[in-house]
């Protein structure tokens, strides 16, 4: 099933690394901790309303753009047979985030 | 400024309310309670992943619609000048509401 914070997440720290900024930069504009923001691009914490404003903001981003990206990876999701996005437990996270995203990207 | 629960809440709302449901049915169906429906729905209360895509499911509605939705929602608040937002605060919520509902669906 589709997480919405994780899709939150590598949306944000898509944006963030395609503008080749630091995490270190980026929360502290934000005026979020290094480690929270971290957990929200890992998808592990929810970003309140005002968090994702913030992140938005430091990242020169508008949030309508951020979500119209989530959207669209969300009806993705949606769209594939469950079994395309089905990474097997024993990958860590980390990877099978990447595959998640692999197999997104190559679908778009 | 654009909050995003807000508008989250509004178009869960309006997304139950053109199907003439009521809260006690969908929050049932969502297996959340009544009032914490409700508290999203007016923007009170931030929605975890999980419970957003029940009340999403509850509904029969794809989350990526509701998240289009939204994302509608805020680029047109992103663009719409300060003080055409602005309500005096001597207006109660509810109906603050309804008047920049009114505002956003005149500029669609």
């Amino acid at each position: 099933m589709v997480v919405l914070r994780q899709e939150i997440g590598d949306v944000l720290r898509d944006a963030r690394t395609e503008q080749g900024r630091t995490l270190r930069e980026v929360s502290k504009r934000a005026r979020v901790s290094l480690g929270y923001l971290s957990e929200v691009e890992r998808g592990q914490k929810e970003a309140s309303s005002e968090l994702l404003q913030s992140i938005c903001a430091a990242l020169d981003v508008p949030l309508s753009q951020i979500l119209r990206e989530v959207s669209d990876r969300v009806a993705l999701a949606e769209d594939l047979p469950a079994s395309r996005m089905t990474v097997p437990d024993t990958v860590p996270e980390s990877l099978a985030s990447r595959v998640r995203h692999q197999i997104y990207t190559s679908a778009l």
